[in-house]
Order: structure tokens, then sequence, then C-alpha cells
């Protein structure tokens, strides 16, 4: 960035929140993806005005804008793939509103998921979505990449809980879309085409965020099985059982190996394993455990042991090996590619097995597990970074694992977004006439294409944009 | 329509499925608003490239096209206001799929709510949103609309239940959305944009829609209260309660002066009534309604009776005052403006004692009921549509309402839509920044502006559009 344009950049922003030193351009350089870019510059957001100020600028110069909130993002999205500025969203960080008559939040972008958690607890009420990473990727993330969590299959995504957003376009001009009203119909779904654009669409920096009555009582029960079929049988017998978890965690082989290298328990034979939570008034939540005990153990491929929890104690001692899966999985090699496949509910088990079946063909060291309840499978390939023929092969794994998915009418992405690790593989999984209606889209809000450039979506070829007819 | 354009029009349609005669075009002029419109030709709508063919021929020639279902709408989204093509797509009624495995349906946009309620249930599923339409309107116009209903306090409206959609454009190409997953965050979200678009981006010619598990049980407990504040503090108890009712309606005292005359028995001082609806597990569901009993009867406001569902029968008793609103509103005058302003939770007492001092100073006879639970009430203004004086003064008492929902931050309309209805009262209700990139999207997907014209969203400013910069 040449000294003209960092001083335009430093009277739009403000002298004090731009950054140019090589340290702090490295600290920005990174997020969970292991994946490293540096950025020209960076950019700490403080308020709507400035951020209007450093977009207004950066569309006139075509300088390239990557929003970050914590960077925990697992597809890349915080990363300046392509140079430019990297506006760092994580200090504009209050909770401007918590109302319990209305139930809602109002909440800057870079208030921690926990925080906002932590501060609802405090009205007797709780805010769903719930990523692994809630205690510390913020809630601006969670909205530009449409975060879900073990949750989600009772409660939904971030989607269902977003009523309204202020937006800074890449113009600069600040808009409001949606409200603090559950329902609305007034003009277009603004809010929702913004939740889950990965910060391609404009910077977010407010959210109306919708708050629900904590539930009474919570319990669980976990079961190891002899296969992954058996237990994948059992997650389609819960959910066509009328019963709604609050959580169906499914873990495979692999997975297991690899926490029980963390000094947990795992039985012997044990192939498979579930983790049901259950919450709502207690007498139910009782009655349903056994229900689902009993889902588990009382047919052909019964699991080989299951353990309830009885105590708040023993909530969290059902839950040890499920909450113990990230830091195992992390720990396995020096490239993991996280995948996150979603597949319709009937094709939970399908997806298990051709996941297992690539697995052991490949060669490679893949765990499977994740959101089983709403299809949503984390399939993690590890491989070793330094060796350039093992990454190849690890990605036509992945590829394969994408097909898979497609096949079975799935998605290649249920909660961590395409960013730029599967920016390749969008193209095989949705229809090209939406593609092309996505890009111009995105065309529209960004004609200069600086907000998160070489991420989402592909460039659309050449002579598609700007034009009206296909 | 001249007989040249005429006969590309049978072309592309199919010579049987094209319609001018004056009584065709007469059935084919109004709708639930009791507006009325003549539209030039009426095609019925057999399949998707039949839809393209209509689609690109009108694009071409700049005529208008107005996507019908059953034309149960209240905020004229069917009537052909500019003019040109009718496209009727009631006749497109097939249940493509039923997927129990899945929890999925897949419908034609003509298959009417009810059935697919029906079919469902025969796998022990449902499918959630339920308008009052819903025995006749089609979940194609549901889906257009956003549509919600009573249930909608608990399990949301429309947008939350479809997953994928196919759509023709207005250029002609056919473009598939979303998929059947439940999550899913591969691209941006089209689905939901299209969603409550009210027919103008795009003619939905397939919905693939999530099904849940029927609950285990259901009840529900009405009660009449002495005023209208009294009844919306017990709203606001409920809500705050921990409990999520499956519906909670409200009536105030006009509406219920309305259902006495249809020979309803409504006991001596009660100037409003409250129906709860609480479903799920039998246990649960007797003990949040005696829950609920408790908060409507043990405070200074207490309700003048309750009366609580103890069998099937008693349970349909309970339910009949409210069921019989639409007919008993219906029958008041020539002419009636149907709102349904939404305001958010904690602002629903407000929004009813406001509505009530609008109407003690308007003179007119105004009803005011509907979805306290999401705080979408519908606001009927009752007059003479003969006395040219009092439509006028109707709808400036309207314009009081809507405003009284934006001071109190709500919305002009909750599941309705805008249609040409509220056409002039949008702008007051959302950002102008947000209803410019409406425009720009809409002229964006239908460059020749055939799409439902007159409708949704109010005309861009001349100059304003195309052009990139604000």
């Amino acid at each position: 960035m040449n000294t003209l344009l960092l001083k335009e950049l430093e009277q739009a922003a403000g002298k004090n929140y731009v950054f140019t030193s090589s340290i702090d351009r490295e600290l920005y350089s990174y997020d969970a993806t292991k994946e490293r870019r540096v950025p020209e510059a960076v950019v700490r957001a403080v308020d709507a005005g400035q951020i209007a100020r450093v977009l207004a600028l950066c569309s006139r110069h075509g300088i390239p804008v990557t929003p970050r909130g914590a960077g925990t993002g697992l597809s890349g999205g915080s990363l300046p793939m392509c140079g430019g500025v990297v506006l760092d969203c994580s200090g504009m960080n209050k909770i401007l509103e918590l109302s319990p008559q209305h139930m809602v939040a109002v909440v800057q972008p870079g208030v921690v998921n926990g925080a906002l958690q932590q501060e609802a607890a405090r009205y007797g009420l709780f805010f769903p979505p719930d990523p692994a990473s809630l205690d510390m990727s913020t809630l601006g993330g969670n909205v530009a990449e449409n975060a879900g969590g073990p949750r989600a299959v009772k409660y939904g995504v971030m989607r269902d809980y977003v009523l309204g957003l202020k937006v800074v376009l890449a113009d600069g001009r600040i808009m409001d879309t949606g409200g603090r009203t559950i329902k609305n119909v007034a003009g277009y779904d603004l809010t929702r085409l913004f939740v889950g654009s990965e910060g391609t669409l404009g910077v977010i920096v407010e959210a109306t965020l919708r708050l629900f009555p904590i539930p009474e009582h919570k319990a669980a029960i976990n079961g190891f099985f002899s296969s992954a079929r058996a237990a994948a049988l059992a997650v389609q017998r819960i959910l066509t059982s009328g019963i709604r978890p609050a959580a169906l965690e499914f873990l495979d082989n692999s997975t297991l190996k690899a926490v029980s290298r963390m000094g947990l328990h795992v039985p012997q034979g044990a192939q498979a394993f579930l983790l049901v939570d259950v919450d709502g008034p207690e007498e139910v939540t009782i009655r349903h455990l056994e229900r689902i005990r009993s889902l588990m153990m009382d047919h052909e491929d019964r699991a080989l042991q299951t353990h309830a929890s009885a105590s708040p104690e023993e909530y969290e001692e059902v839950w040890k090996i499920r909450r113990s899966v990230g830091p195992a999985v992390h720990s396995l090699g020096s490239g993991c590619i996280a995948e996150d496949i979603v597949v319709p509910l009937g094709s939970i088990a399908a997806m298990v097995e051709r996941t297992a079946e690539i697995a052991s063909t490949s060669g490679l060291y893949i765990c499977c597990y994740g959101h089983s309840g709403d299809g949503n499978l984390h399939v993690n390939i590890v491989y070793d970074k330094e060796r350039q023929d093992q990454a190849k092969h690890a990605w036509d794994t992945a590829a394969m694992i994408f097909d898979a998915a497609i096949a079975l009418q799935g998605s290649i992405s249920g909660e961590h977004g395409i960013g730029m690790i599967k920016l390749g593989f969008l193209a095989r999984g949705i229809d090209p006439v939406a593609l092309d209606v996505m890009q111009r889209i995105r065309r529209l809000l960004d004609p200069a294409g600086i907000l998160n450039p070489c991420k989402a979506l592909p460039e659309p070829e050449a002579g598609m944009i700007p034009g009206d007819a296909p």
C-alpha cells in the first residue's frame, strides 16, 4: 500500500486505528484453518461511521477488505487472500441491549457468543446457537457464517435467531434490515440474504438476536456401538420416534481412537458412539431418556453399553467424550481438511458407510463425527502437511466425500461456510443458474469487488457480468 | 393483447391453456381483498418448461405476469393490477414426494396447505404453518407470502420450513435453490430471498418442505378479561413464564361483539379474550395448562373466567370463539382494511391500548385480534365502501395504526405481505437504503419488470436504477 493511500486510510479510519508494522500484520495473517496470508494493513473497527468511510475509500481504490471477528472460522473466511485491509471487528464488543420483555439482544459484531450466553442466563434466557468455538468466536462471525452447533438439531442455526441487522455496504452506505419483531414480511428478507454471506455483501455492525427461555431441565445419554452402521440406524430410529433431541452427536471409530489417545476410556469392541441430549420439563426428559435408551438397546444392532445422566455432574460426564473430540482430532497431524458435509435425515447411515469405504481405500486417517441429528457430519482428513503428494491425495479424497454427499442430495457445507477452503468445490454442489444469480447479487452490492474477494463464490466467467441476459 | 401476441402466447403456453373470454378473465379478476382487476389473458400453468416459455415471451414483450394460487391472499398479491397475464398455478397440485425418512415433502405450488397436512398425518408427521386459509390456500402462495398462522408463536412461519425451491426466473431460466438438508451454507440463501418476495422475483414451481413429528398431545384454555390491557398483560406473563405455547390468540372487545352477533356466548363484562394452546407430551400439557390458568387468574387484573380442555371435544369447544372470528369480522361491513401489524413481544399491551385509542377517536368500527404470542395483531377497520369519505377516513386511520406499530419498533405486516394494499405505506416502515437494495435486486432478476408489477415494493425514483453508486 503506497504512502498516499495509507494516509487516506488513516484519515478515513482514524490514525490510531490503522496498523501496518510487520508484527501487527502477522497477527492478522492466520485463522483456525492453519492457512496463512499477510494483509497490507489492519484497521481496528470502532463504529459504523468509521467502517463506512473505510469501505467507501476502498471501493474507490479497489482495495480488498476482509472483515474479521475472532478468526476461529474453519473455511478461511477471515484470511486476506487477496491482500488489502483486514478489518478487525473484535473490539466492537458491546451488548447494546438485552431485553427480557422483548426477548431480544442487540449486539455489536465483536461480542463473543459465550458472553451473550452468560448475560442472557442472568435473565433466565438463552441464545441457542452453540458453535464449538462459542467461548471465542464472535457473533458477527457467527452471523456471517450462519454458524450452527450441537443444539441446531432442535433449535436451528444462526439464521433462525437473527431478527435484524445493521450493515455497512461496500459503497459506504449504512443499511438496517429486518427489525426486532419475530414476524416481518415488509419487503424482501435481506436479513437472511446477509446471514451466511461470509462478509462478501457488507460488514455487519449490529445484530438484533432472538432469545428463548432457558429449558427447565436437561439430561443426556451416551452409548457405544459395535459398528458405525448400528449407531447410524439408532440415529434414524430416534429421529423418527417423535422425540426432538436437543443434541444428537455421532463419533466414528477413528474419532474414538483419537479420543482414547487422550486418556478417555472407550470399551473394547466399540466402533461408534452416540450422545443424545434432551431438554425441557424434567418429567419429560426422564421419560424421553428412557425411551432413547430403549431405541439404542432393544434392537438387533444394539448398543454395547449406555450411560445416562441422573445429576448435573453425571451430565457433564456423559458429554465428556464428545467435548474432547476437537482437541483430540486437532492433535492428529500437521494437516487436516475439516469438512462439514450435510445429507438429508434419511441418508445419514448411507453417508457414514460411504465415508468409511472412502477412508479404507484412501489409506488416510479420516475422523467422521458430528451433528448426526441434522445430517451434518464433520469429516476430518488428516495428512502430513510437509508431504506434497499426501496433501494432494487428501484433497482428492475430500472431493470424493463431497461428491458422495452430493450424490445423496446433500450439500458440501452445513455450518463452516465455503470461504476459500471449499471454493473449488462449490460449483459441483449448486445449480449453475443459482450460482449465476448469487454472483450477480454480489456484483450488485459490491461493484468494485472489495468485500472478502477470492472467497465464498467462484469468480464469474468472463463476459457473464455485467449484462442482463443469460 | 393483440392477435399476434396472443398467438405467441398460445404457442408458448399451449393453446389449451390460454383463456381470454370475458367470463374466464372475470374469474381471475378478484381475490380475498374484495378489490378487482381484470387480466388480459389467463394461462393455466402445467409445468416448469411451459412457465419458462411464457415468462421468456412476456419478458421480451414487457407483458405483466401475475402468478396466482387460490386467490386467498389479503394484500392483493394475485390481482393483475397492471393488466397482462394471470398465471394460474392451482392446477400444479401434486405432492411429488412425502418422505418420512427424510422428513420432507416435495410439492408443486398448487397443493393446498391442508392437503399436505392430511397426507403428512398418515405418517405421523405435520407441517406447522397454518394460515387461517389452510383449507383453500396453496403452498406456492404460502411460500410467496411467507405465510404464518396461530402456530407460528411456537413453530415459526413458512420461511422456517422451506428447504429448497425450484423457481422460473423472468428470463425463462429455471433455478434450483437450497436442497433437502436442514443445514446448508453453500452459497447465499436464495431460498429465503424468494420466500416472501410476493411473486416479484420468480415463479415458484416446486418446494421442498420440512415436516415434523406430530406432537404427542394438545390442549387449550381460554379466558375472558374485563379489559384489553388485562388480557395483554396476561399474554406478557405467559410469554416470560418459560412456557412456549403452540398458539396464543387475543380478541378485543369489538371482535367479541362481532362473535356474539354470530350467536356465540360471551359473558357479561368481557372486554377481551385469550386462547392459549399447548402441545407436547401429555403430562407437560396438563401441567402447563394449570400454570397458564394461574397466570390468567392469580393476578390483580385476573380473568373473569377460564375454560380448559379436558377432552378432544372440549378442545374444539375452547377454540370455537377464535375460529369464528374470520366469518364474524367479514360480515361487518362492505369494506374492511385487514391490517396485520406486528410489534416486539414486550410492546403488545402498548399496541393494544394504542389501537383502542385510535379506534375511539376515529369513530370507526375496528376489530383487533390475532396472534398476540408473536406480537402479530390483525387490526380490521370496517367501513362503508359506497361512501368515498369513509373509505378515505378508514385509510387515514390505517395509517395511524401503521405509524403506531412503527413507533413501537414494529412492522406494517407480519404475515399478509405488502401486495398493493400496503404499497403506499412500505416506505415509512423500512430503511430507505434497504428499500433501494430491494429495488435493485428486483430489477436485477426482472429487468423488464414483468413479475407482479405495481406490488410489494414502490417503484424506484427516476434515475435511481440502473446505476451503481447511490
